[in-house]
């Protein structure tokens, strides 16, 4: 991993306190937008508010938990919680921030913009299931403890920091999920992506989800994830012919001869292919294309990989391809494949097989029918599928617009709701029972079964005993009477653990590194039970509350809600 | 507008060059990750590949352009210029970036290296539509020309910074247009955009396309945008009951009196209000609502603008918002409205609007009536379509996932295509027409009618004559045969405008300032034929090449394309 840059300007100045110290562990936020001022305006309002009222130091616990699991499944992949934190230990309001407050707030008291001035989150709490873990809908992922005034205004950047990372990561697992785990999945998705760090966000949380390599520069430097790419379109049809190309001499791989005269190496081949009765007999190839490999291949030798269809796939791209490589091997080099960006995949990704296995055989090169299959070009889940019922030899994948945009769902609908203040529970009601929130300063459980899939998650009060392995629980549903179970767990795993701990003694959980996440993640995903994961009506995971919230619940609900009158 | 921050990092250091001084003159990106290693690796391998064939400094221009109008609309806004052309003028590698390159490309030769050292824009010239323009697919919005192994590494950058601008720019034109001009248009996108300057870049565009203000505070300190935003749920639901306020003083607007018990004042009002007949009879609303509300006022007596749907929008909402208005109207202050965020709002808004009069009337307080009612809650160019249909008496709409995600369009796909190198025109083929590139430098112009309304935009070779006011000229589609028209156009418009002359004597057009942006593109949007914008069904706005544009394509089509063999 590339070193983090220098420490934010809004650290705090004195070292050796224990958040400042925090601070200078976790090190900036990705994106030196992450600043204080990232936030609604209306939190700036509540909080002079709360300040005028006296209340804005009440204690107050907030879930950040999302209601539906994205993109038509039964899963999500939790990500953001490491940003989040790097925004809580550089929390602090500049003089400049301040200014602009006051500039836009000029009906609040001077006293409040000190209030802000002395702010930062040493008196908060955050407890957080690890990044990289599989949630589901209701559980918290997040549960936030502070003054009320300071936890509303983290709301709208941990949900902006949160939302976008667990919706493309999850985008990632799925597209991971149906190509299977023996591709190669590239994440070429900068271009299109939503603004630069939409695209830097994505191949981070990418290559979380699952994937291998990304073509993001920025994001290899910054990350450490694996780049990938090779050359366009444009690189094709700027050459004219091979008189364009000055030098044309190569060294052998193992550096013993110098080839003079590469190119006619290359021209030599493009005729004994074009001659070789089992190749099909091709006829002309496009001289432009040609000299683009040929060029390209004098610069990469040992990374050859061509995009073949700038002209005509199996007329022209395959025949060049093939002619550069073969010359290469000459050379003792072996050339890593093609690149396909248009047409019909599954259909040329089986011809050019067939071409690269016949050349294999009349020419006798071990290993040439192998060559690497790339196919880029609006991939996406519902097209890697149907590629996988026709049949096809891709062999890596490259995707970009559908991957990161999340095309097919653009947003995950984290919210953050107040649960209990002051010690005291809250709830939000709603017509919509499913909006109704879930009150109480929560801990919450993962129970194992005897095969050691995840059975249910539970949320109990925290005053509660938690449930232990062997011993019966009743698990409830939240809203509905009549679902309810009990379980023997095998196992039992507390999912929230203490990232942030303010001002308490609890040891602060570490922040692990990109690839352990991504680890952590595969695994999770590997140990779910399989109708939780697959595509096609996939089944819900259980999610559940002990006996005692739910009875608590229902009665809080009963004495909030007014009892209306039908007219 | 608010101050940009200091120089980057990256610029220049001989401040009196003109690329350096340019540099200087339009500072940095407004995302300091938006730096020259913000590109895909695939055009560091190109460049490499160049720079070994000698090739690296041909002369190329390149083609930025759009295919398709998204939203299944007939036009788009363009946006993200003033950007790009930061980058540019701030595009330079740093050693870390070097360094970095070094390690990942470890068979490329130093020489290289020292190259792109040397690397800047000096000498790429950048010609573009102006920013906030109303714009077609296939015209060029942007013509970069300059040496092919820079251009190339501009390529994804300029995508990226162009793409989600534009898009959402694009759909703030589209809620703006279906709610008519008289609504207040409130972006609140922040939580739920696609990371942090997702949610930046959105708040920009949402502004030029024609909303009226942001809850994003940074995105008002960064670009000047009003803010707006009041109270969350979390507010109300923090209140327990009215004894929470500490200090119930409130000094009248004219610093005449102050009442020592504001709370009083108003249980009283809302007494009164229970109580008239002409009112409907109100219940027992919530008290913890109330208290809420109460404090609200107390810290914000000149703006109250109240949540009412925490937990009955007419049971209780309403009620209680009139009760704490009309005391605020006993001390001189008016009350700004209510916002409703869940519920039927059609309905609810034609309600609370039959009360606000009611009450104007019983209490005879002028102008009670005429309240602003907001709404919020996964709005979209459909919801407030359909409220329009059904009736509503919403004054102001606050949209956040919808609009800012694209959700119903996620990614507008600009590509950016070479059509010349070294002054030889280039064309990308394709077996979908719709992808041919359209060859050669081209220049662009906007041909109006008698009416003032743009008719067709034509693009001609640059060594063709303009087209004139009162001369008639043939319009040819550039792929149709039959299709063509003559025009004579009444005034005429070039479109593309030197922004970046690189070492040319060209004047640099000025990038203007956000506000004047939005103008334009409001401006843009009202001369558009309205049947190229509506909707339903809209008219494809018309693009054409001129007869000698049309015979060339035609020509180096015919040429490149290889002739099929039927089998």
């Amino acid at each position: 991993m590339a070193a983090t840059s220098a420490p934010p300007a809004s650290a705090h100045a004195n070292g050796n306190g224990s958040h400042a110290g925090m601070a200078a562990q976790v090190g900036p936020p990705t994106n030196p937008m992450a600043t204080a001022l990232l936030t609604d305006q209306y939190q700036f309002s509540m909080a002079y508010a709360y300040w005028k009222a006296g209340k804005h130091a009440d204690r107050a616990v907030f879930d950040l938990y999302f209601r539906k699991n994205p993109f038509g499944g039964e899963f999500t992949v939790f990500a953001g919680l490491e940003e989040c934190i790097k925004f809580i230990a550089n929390f602090k309001f500049t003089e400049h921030d301040i200014s602009f407050l006051q500039s836009v707030m000029p009906m609040c008291e001077g006293a409040f913009f000190d209030y802000l001035r002395e702010v930062d989150c040493s008196d908060v709490e955050v407890y957080s299931i690890p990044e990289g873990s599989v949630v589901f809908p209701k559980v918290p992922l997040m549960r936030v403890e502070g003054p009320v005034a300071v936890v509303q205004l983290l709301e709208t950047p941990f949900v902006n920091l949160i939302n976008y990372a667990s919706l493309v990561t999850t985008n990632a697992a799925r597209h991971r999920h149906v190509a299977g785990k023996s591709k190669v999945l590239l994440e070429f998705g900068l271009r299109r992506a939503q603004g630069p760090d939409g695209a830097i966000s994505a191949s981070k949380y990418c290559f979380m989800g699952g994937f291998d390599a990304t073509s993001n520069v920025l994001a290899g430097n910054l990350f450490g994830i694996p780049l990938r790419g090779t050359h366009s379109h444009a690189f094709v049809s700027s050459y004219m012919s091979l008189d364009e190309i000055p030098d044309k001499a190569l060294r052998s791989k193992d550096g013993s001869r110098v080839c003079q005269d590469f190119v006619s190496l290359v021209q030599e081949w493009l005729k004994k292919i074009q001659e070789a009765d089992s190749l099909g007999a091709f006829g002309d190839s496009n001289q432009s294309e040609l000299a683009a490999f040929a060029s390209y291949a004098l610069a990469f030798p040992s990374n050859f990989l061509a995009l073949v269809d700038t002209y005509d796939v199996m007329r022209s791209g395959i025949p060049n391809f093939c002619a550069v490589a073969l010359a290469l091997h000459d050379l003792g080099y072996k050339a890593s494949g093609i690149r396909l960006d248009s047409g019909d995949l599954a259909y040329l990704s089986i011809e050019a097989r067939k071409v690269f296995r016949a050349v294999e055989k009349e020419f006798n090169v071990p290993g040439f029918g192998k060559m690497v299959i790339t196919a880029s070009n609006d991939l996406n889940e519902e097209t890697i599928d149907a590629l996988n019922k026709q049949g096809h030899e891709v062999d890596a994948f490259g995707i970009g617009t559908y991957l990161v945009t999340c095309y097919s769902q653009a947003a995950l609908g984290c919210v953050f709701k107040l649960v209990e203040i002051n010690s005291r529970p809250r709830i939000k009601l709603s017509e919509d029972v499913a909006k109704v929130s879930i009150p109480c300063k929560k801990r919450c459980f993962r129970l194992y079964g005897k095969e050691g899939y995840p059975l249910v998650d539970i949320m109990i009060r925290e005053s509660e005993p938690s449930p232990k392995a062997g011993e019966r629980i009743l698990c409830r549903h939240p809203f509905i009477e009549s679902k309810r179970a009990y379980v023997v767990p095998q196992h039992v795993e507390e999912l929230l653990q203490c990232y942030w701990p303010g001002r308490s003694d609890e040891p602060r959980a570490e922040l692990p590194s990109l690839d352990k996440i991504r680890s952590r993640c595969m695994q999770q995903l590997e140990k779910l039970r399989p109708d939780h994961i697959r595509r096609l009506n996939p089944t819900p995971y259980k999610v559940s509350v002990s006996a005692k919230l739910y009875d608590f619940i229902h009665r809080l609900w009963l004495n909030e809600a007014p009892v209306g009158e039908l007219q």
